[in-house]
């Protein structure tokens, strides 16, 4: 039976400290329940810190990039996926994951979480802001859900595993 | 010197009837100036009615579509660019647009608009919902604004158009 | 109806004089026609003697790009279809294509030449070396056949476009 | 230090016998080596095999699957990457692998080893034709070598491992 996959997205130079400390932590929790961490691969905000919280507990970690260029994947990712498509990618990232946990919502991140309620796919947005929370749930008809805090993320993520997987 | 390209994007087989007659107009308006219709491609909603209007008034029409499957692409499209990649092909629908505009927000609406924002193109929404409008107006720094017809859409674009092309 | 699209592949900045030579003729006789040039739209090599060609006899020219960096496209593309995804963009290129026409086999080439088979359309080569000729008739099964100038090709293509289009 | 990433690339429902086995052997000794098996992740011919090689011998594997069907997916593999792409995903495979062995030639495995070529991969051919030997020598400028059993691959691929990574 194989591992579930747990994509953690969120944004990359501009992510904001709760959403670094969120994605460690995430990676963290993915690593202990002997899950996968994907993410979007780079060395940067929300993807190099849900990785390094994975790899700080002796996790496998999944990075699907954007780019060909070695220098912008992080050290903390086991599998550099390299797609050279750009945020063609984002894509890959939400069909590979069996459920995606967003810290925080730059425009890539936004897109992700779209392509995924498009797939049918269940999203959790932790810290979410009010207009990001009313804007989704109109969009995706029970598709997403809201944690306050990564424990509480993680705690949702189990539950669509259990329905989800075989 | 090249026709300016408008992505014309919206819902497949949920649109609303307001959406649709919109994208038909918007249709109409761009083959009058000379530009060229981009949409996904398929006989569905916002993209057929787009290329229908197009086609009406002799325009040009680009589809750009997620299969190989000959039967989707709607009989309005003058040049189908097959990718065969499902909703990556989002991102092509984008950055292939020298200006974009929505009518009406599914979910691959939104991650395409929010991949035009990523890749720093200008996006107008026409008769958007108030919390689409809250929320993309705090995602977008700027990049997006907003229309309450067809015609208005128009000389929005045309502005963006006057601004960006050589 | 649609106007069949025929896709002129080979070497960018490889490309020998003789297949340059042929992909310009290419590209006149195509736009005599009443056909589209689609190519990998780069402003060298191949891609843009095709373009300038049909360019040159008032066709329609089609370029599937690699990249998004605006100086790359060749001035005689009509429609730049910007991917961002690199050479994942040779499958486009072949699925879009009505009929393929290869002129000289740099890597690219051959991989174009490969995904057209593998999706079942027809290639035609031009002036292929007796290796390039041996080879691909192992793999293509009757997919493929030779020409010995811009010409036959298009006496060729003419064949296929007759016995697919509707 | 993150572990080698071997592509296994080669037919599906119509590699032959040999090209299974040495698949298959390819697999255990990728395993036995502590490198990471790569392949298009189907359950189905060359893929099938090196994964069920892996597999045996307690290795990682990782499937880069072109459909999101996910009965199509190799029982054998660990990470399955949905692209969703077709074979644009070819692509991926390639840039993905430290260095790529295939085993036969259909049309799919030869775009792979023109992908390749074009980004600099280093790729070994297992009991290659002389056909395809000769056309491949003059397309891959040193790129290409060849070997008469999967233990000669795989001393081949040690080199090319021992050349590339950090």
């Amino acid at each position: 039976m194989r591992k579930p996959i747990v994509g953690v997205i969120g944004p990359g130079e501009k992510a904001r400290k709760a959403d670094i400390e969120a994605a460690e932590e995430l990676g963290r929790r993915i690593a202990d329940l002997g899950w996968v961490t994907l993410s979007g691969g780079r060395n940067s905000g929300v993807m190099e810190a849900a990785n390094r919280g994975a790899k700080a507990r002796g996790g496998t970690t999944v990075g699907v990039l954007p780019t060909s260029k070695r220098e912008m994947i992080s050290p903390y990712v086991d599998i550099p996926i390299i797609t050279d498509m750009g945020n063609a990618r984002n894509n890959i990232n939400v069909l590979t994951s069996d459920v995606i946990i967003a810290c925080g919502v730059g425009p890539g991140t936004v897109s992700e979480i779209a392509l995924a309620i498009k797939a049918r796919k269940k999203v959790i947005l932790v810290l979410a802001s009010a207009s990001a929370r009313k804007f989704f749930e109109e969009l995706a008809h029970g598709l997403i859900s809201f944690a306050d805090s990564a424990e509480h993320a993680i705690s949702l993520a189990r539950k669509v595993i259990d329905n989800t997987l075989p």
